[in-house]
């Protein structure tokens, strides 16, 4: 039952009635109506997880609706093994006939009857990401390269380090560079001094860009942020250290890149990218470093962005990677 | 501002509140809750299309579920170039507390405030297609294994080709096989003969799987059905005949196969789905050939799925593409 | 140092005094002399593996030109971590001085002085290739539908499986199916009757395309050919069983296919070929499975073509592939 | 007929005779035979094309090892169309029996009986390299950084722009910066300028990293090196300006990038290499100008990298390069 048709019925009347006569001809220089995305102020996203029942997107909908935010883009998950459901909402509130804290209750109402976790992200607060790195520096100069470019909407505050290579090239971006050697005495009194200063700093985000230390569960249960970390391998192969070497002995055709968040499991978190890039019996280690140096920036970086618009969900030990 | 994290803080307590003790130790075999995707009679998506404007997001799943539907999915997209609004919803209306003529009664007054197109189609009417083809025979082969395996939700009642060659095969998948020859003089009354049959077995859709007749504008006009292409190559390079040999030519590195809407512009329509192989100087015309026709199935049978799962919306020449 | 310039000095005079007038506007359908490639029973390609010294390259090149042979296309690798060289030759020896066995004998003294491995393989002898399956065909479609396409250069005199459903496809194609059942008592003496047949009908190669018994390492040790596996991962990843299930509880982003030479230790053979597709967490179990019929297709139909095409060397538990 | 066999006869006795004892167990971090990859001095590659004819391969091998030099690599490529023969040798001088002058006699010999045209690079030689940028810098930064990070076997005595903005970065990587602001007017005058700066620092490659000005014939004319160019678009779809805006236009599902020589013709210069990445409906121009810009890197740098390890030969507007 259709009152208009959406598909091509091919070439007689395709969606005639549909064509807005103003539209023809426009050019692509022109936006017909104000792309609220312009300011980000009034934007908010609201990230959403429960039990999976009838009527959740109805009402969350209709919630926002009533208190005059304008849905921009909506999307959700439904695991029905885990009887799970997600959904990301990310929506304009320029136009609040109420206040944000109004709108706030209104969820929070809706979150009690549906069992929800919920967060609500306002577009004017940009992440503020702390950089860890050891010697390779190759995602650590994407990075800010990127956020240079205007790519990542974030604030980099902070770099740390366990040698001291990186810290003109950090500078040289604006960010704070802070070396924190490493060893099997100082441990826990450098991540104790790590945590401090991520905290006083208000950092929001951990990107491990190849730092080849391993951090302690008890960092890891302190920080209260998310860490994302690259591994240089096509994960679950290769868990460990020296993926590029297991990869050449196993005689693999394909190498791969791995973004996930880290929990105390090595290698065993949430992952949130993959990619990976043809190789063969011509690629000695060597090459295949070389090559999955690209791999490792790509993929670390489309991690952190999806991160960074708050795109991403975890549960249990899986994402939900809303694109 | 947050109630319960979503995002991983690490370790320490990383969504312990939303962690249901039940789901915990949970083994994949088991379903939360059941599928309503299990009984697809209950199951209808609702295509949208219109001027963006505030609040139609809210206004429709407030409708939906004011006459007791389940939203399963939504999607949708907004073009802010154009200004135009896209949705698809996919929902459940086992439990509508009204009937079907009642739901679509309600999408219409939504629509009619809004200026909306929408198109509600049932999961129970699985759309009828016709497979046109001639010499080449690989995407027929596929879209036959593919239907037969399950995997295209679909009729295939009629398989029409301008040579003889398939028809055993045709049969043997228990399809009927109709045979057109065109020339010059007979075209229009072939076509003309080709709609009559088209009508009379209720199709859909038509799917030129290498079918190498040019439709004539008149028929696209008449046949009143969507009609999917596939073209090898990467459009829009090497419009037209022989693009292997063009792309050999060339000497690109790449050869890629395009599925797309037929409209009266060859090679022209709505791009559906495109995919691209790796080729070298090694490759001969042939060798083009043969690693296209993996690319030209793959791509063909991607495009056909998303048509019959009404993923595809087009608009002017372009399509968007829920998945 | 260089006579003439074979890099475009840009666009004043780039290879001129190589551009034979003749060659000018040729069109693509003249062959400017016979391809040899077109009568094969003069063809044969010579495959060699010996620890690497200086010298064997030019001996090889010497030996045949001095008989007369045509190189048309040579390969080779250093393995310089392992100090082994290997070298793939494919020539034309219808002009041959000598005869096949005098050239052999020239291959023998070259190779005993190297401490060479050698094989040479006629072109005019096409492989025969038994197909094992077991419930999932697409791969046996897939390869029969290649085979009958020309695009495998070999015969497939024999399909076994360990259930009967298959048989009507296999004889629709003209090769001879056998059924074998395989239960815990009589997997001795069903391999055996196995081998006997595949003597029988002297078969070069053993390809399994989704069969699901697990080769004894005894039927392994006294087949006396290769034997080629479709994994349905990205190996190392998701060794043994349900692979597709592994990846859907571990998230990964992106699934795999494997084509591997079977030993005795599962899934640890030789990898040929290896690719992967993209999903995400849309993707039930059964879309991986869906997803991933496709790659099994191809990875495995890659393999064995370039197996046939004697392109794959071993060693240790790696592979050499010659493109 | 063969004396060993070389392909697995699965598990029992696979390459048993092959493997050489001492072989066994042998740790990756030893090295069988010293690298001579290790020393560059005394390696040299060799490109040739001719009409192909019976003979080249052996005949080149035969002259090389006779002087005493041992050939690492070589690959070859008969295009049977063109009747034409292209090889690529790489090999190790050090124990050259004869010199260098000597050897060059001898290639040239043969190069006179085959008509062929040939080109001696000696490993010594890194390529000087300019690179020409505009306001766009990330293909800039990108070949800085690989430079930087030992990928590129070259030196980067000069980078050209017609805008000021690079200065600082290109003088922190240790690298000449020149600004040759060209218009209408002065466009002849700017670029014998530059030519004889180029000339003045013994440029061997020019690079168009995002360079935004077209080259005049006569510049590509006198230039007297190669130049290659990054092109935003799959070639030959979306020649000329702003390809992402007529990717955007045209709806495609996937964007390119292509690397070419330039020629005269404006994005019709042989093609190096090329690379793709996933779009959709979702992607507005300026998405598609961040996708493609990871592109424009990659493909460049890869296309690069292949001239400098004189890979490339090219013929009519095509390529071969080897790998």
């Amino acid at each position: 039952m259709s009152e208009i048709p959406l598909l091509p019925k091919s070439i007689g009347h395709p969606l005639s009635q549909l064509e807005d006569p103003q539209l023809t001809g426009k050019s692509l220089e022109f936006a017909a109506m104000p792309d609220p995305a312009g300011d980000p102020t009034h934007l908010a996203t609201l990230l959403v997880r429960c039990p999976d029942r009838k009527g959740i997107v109805a009402s969350l909908a209709q919630t926002l609706s009533g208190h005059g935010a304008n849905i921009l883009a909506a999307d959700q998950h439904r695991d029905s093994l885990e009887g799970q459901f997600f959904q990301r909402i990310h929506f304009d509130g320029s136009e609040l006939q109420t206040d944000w804290s109004s709108l706030e209750r209104g969820i929070s109402e809706v979150a009690g009857r549906f069992g929800m976790g919920w967060q609500l992200v306002h577009g004017n607060e940009s992440k503020r990401v702390a950089i860890f790195v050891s010697k390779y520096d190759h995602c650590l100069w994407d990075l800010l390269l990127r956020h240079h470019a205007g790519e990542l909407d974030a604030e980099v505050p902070l770099v740390v380090s366990n040698h001291p290579d990186a810290e003109e090239t950090v500078k040289s971006f604006g960010a704070r560079f802070e070396q924190f050697s490493v060893n099997g005495e100082n441990k826990r009194d450098q991540e104790q001094r790590e945590i401090e200063l991520l905290r006083e700093l208000d950092v929001d985000l951990i990107v491990l860009a190849r730092y080849m230390q391993i951090l302690s569960a008890e960092f890891l249960d302190e920080v209260g942020v998310p860490v994302i970390n690259i591994h240089h391998s096509f994960l679950p192969a290769f868990i460990g250290g020296r993926p590029y070497h297991q990869a050449y002995e196993r005689g693999v055709k394909l190498i791969g890149a791995t973004a996930h968040y880290v929990t105390s499991q090595l290698d065993e978190g949430p992952i949130i990218e993959q990619d990976v890039v043809r190789c063969s019996h011509r690629d000695a280690v060597g090459d295949l470093v070389r090559k999955g140096r690209d791999l490792e920036k790509i993929v670390l970086a489309r991690a952190v962005r999806c991160h960074l618009e708050d795109r991403v969900l975890t549960y249990g030990n899986k994402t939900v990677v809303f694109d």
